[in-house]
């Protein structure tokens, strides 16, 4: 049943790098790597020169390679790799979240059309097993909600400019040298990833396909010197929080930064660390923590796909048999604090519910629920920063009721 | 390849009572109880009499029933009910740690010869998915440790202690109204129940049979007023923790209370939550917390091993075949930090290397280097408590050379 795999990989970066490495140094992973194809003909190799090819096809046309290993950053191109090898027969590892997440009916459809396995654990929250368990063990109907911190990135800029008091931009920079950062920051920042990421764990939560675009993303790179200040006279910090939910028959998922009280479990989860809330009617609260970024991490989970092929593993998708299309919606108000310079830019009437405000400094913060599309709008706004507050009370909201209060 | 089963449940206590009810509730699990077989006849029931039977032989003879789920009290009882139902033909779930911990060898025996499976997922922190992770994604060789909080009604005590300063008689009172303690309490509080489930881990984690006997426990029994004194003074909370390490050739495993600092991650973990941290090579730190007393996180667990059988899931001890005997050792040095009454009960000279210590209040506490096993000689001394140190300084010692330190 367990067979010696053949690898061919695209990309010889650090995931790359580290899966060649820990092939070579763990013996229980029957896989070896036949090929690597690279972009780049100049830059050294630290291997020998016959393990390199810069044609696709010498690993896609190639009979002897069982598995294709994806590891580059176009996500584009990775898609084109990923089709056309499960089209040669192959299967497939890939940790390409953008990749995945624009394309995951098509990943699913691939896979039945050709009878091949597409495993990507390490594109959701690097080495967290979150995808397996979801499948193997989550996998009755009874989960409610899924959250947490989906990027190490930000997460890591957030826990030096709280816990360290560096600025932002030196926590950053810290970050893109650490290898956490994706190649645009502001996909971290501005919540993209993150974004990508829940969407993969929303198919495999509750059995709906959603388009990225369509799930709403508000990131950290509005936060002011204020907020820090408000966080820290108030206990808490901010965590740039990924969430799902199922209410009655609908599914509602978005990326926003929340206040955290700092004696809350999420708040103790630092630096790189990600974390994944699974809450179930029965199993109750779940906690997964482990780092979301770094070669070593998210190798290690590309390494446990790799492993599962040796045992013809699948993902099984089986909630979108049980969930039979339930919608995607953003008809929802949650508490937000909304901050920005003194002045009438956004007043109490604009929420559904105005809880309070605070101002001073020349500046002020406002405190109430909010329809989360306009949040999403002040949120674009210039000056403006918009985080959750600590309960965010969410109310999930009729259309038809929603559209009055957008248009009020 | 998905069957409807047919379960016979031995139990109807809370977990019992909780699977009939989650089974009625959930479509996902093509599973059905035909029979509970339980010892009181005089027990208000509250479903239909004629699920009931006196008499184990109604379901361990019975061809229909195809998994027997196991939910008693009584060890040496539930060992001959598994066996009974192995050799019949029949899978099994369990969740009951002490009689596995026990057996655990003959439960991996019984399942080869029979060709059947025996899944115990919440016999080891509820619902904590820590035994399928350790079978199924850590599947290779690269784990180094596996640590945490293993038990939920201690860690209950130590919440209500630290947070809402109860004393340790209400706290236990209260953790036993809730459901969370063991029967007998003092499998809790002297740290049995966790080593119990230490030695499950450890089979799945190192490949290695452990007999429980040889596992060093001490308890939480033995903390004084002066040390919850001195871990608040200092910012530290204390908590019950099992661990185990792969050291070179050798594993390591014991349970103790621990002084932790109050900003790490195990002091986030509350009330009847578990924790279980596993170390690997590439996966770096990895946690997973979860609910590991009452009846619902233990009824999911069970739930989660019934919908596994569905698909004919079974145990592979993949790390057994690869581990090869690797021998259990004691032969360990801990910093420790040892209170007692004034006096000359213990001193600097009986630590391997001494540390510090504080004087006060007719108290004393004396921290360094200790022989494990003198540490647990100690912490049987009246009065002694024995608490390790935020950082325990693991040193694997050669046996010769512990051999002179300890009859030093």
């Amino acid at each position: 049943m367990k067979k010696n795999l053949k690898l061919g990989v695209f990309g010889f970066g650090c995931v790359g790098q580290g899966l060649y490495h820990v092939l070579n140094e763990t013996h229980g992973v029957k896989a070896e790597i036949k090929k690597f194809c690279v972009k780049n003909r100049n830059k050294a190799r630290i291997i020998d020169a016959s393990y390199f090819t810069y044609n696709a096809d010498d690993i896609l046309n190639d009979p002897e390679i069982d598995v294709v290993v994806e590891l580059i950053d176009d996500a584009n191109a990775a898609f084109e790799i990923v089709k056309k090898a499960v089209e040669n027969g192959k299967h497939v590892v890939t940790a390409n979240k953008k990749m995945l997440a624009e394309h995951l009916e098509e990943i699913y459809e691939l896979q039945k059309t050709y009878d091949r396995s597409i495993l990507y654990e390490g594109a959701v929250c690097g080495s967290i097993p979150i995808l397996r368990n979801l499948e193997e063990y989550y996998d009755n109907d009874l989960i409610t909600s899924i959250e947490g911190i989906f990027n190490g990135s930000t997460n890591y800029i957030l826990t030096k400019v709280f816990e360290e008091r560096k600025n932002y931009a030196e926590a950053l920079k810290a970050a893109q040298e650490l290898g956490f950062a994706e190649t645009d920051p502001s996909l971290d920042v501005k919540g993209y990833d993150p974004k990508f990421k829940l969407a993969i764990a929303i198919t495999h939560t509750f059995g709906v396909f959603v388009r990225p675009e369509n799930i709403i993303n508000i990131g950290i790179d509005k936060i002011s010197a204020t907020d820090l200040k408000y966080a820290r006279e108030n206990n808490l910090t901010i965590k740039l929080v990924a969430r799902s939910y199922k209410i009655r028959d609908e599914i509602f998922g978005f990326v926003a930064p929340q206040y955290i009280p700092t004696d809350n479990m999420l708040a103790s989860v630092r630096n790189e660390y990600n974390a994944v809330l699974v809450e179930g009617a029965f199993a109750e609260k779940q906690v997964f923590i482990g780092k979301g970024a770094g070669s070593y991490p998210t190798g290690s989970a590309v390494l446990s796909d790799i492993s599962a092929l040796t045992f013809n593993y699948r993902y099984e998708y089986k909630k979108i048999a049980q969930n039979d299309g339930l919608p995607f919606s953003n008809n929802v108000l949650v508490d937000a604090v909304v901050s920005f310079p003194q002045g009438n830019l956004i007043t109490p009437q604009d929420f559904e519910t105005f809880k309070g405000g605070y101002q001073g400094g020349g500046f002020q913060n406002l405190h109430g629920s909010v329809p989360l599309e306009k949040l999403k709008e002040w949120a674009g706004w210039d000056n403006v920063s918009v985080i959750l507050a600590p309960e965010i009370n969410l109310k999930a909201v009729p259309a038809s009721e929603l559209v009055e209060r957008l248009t009020a």
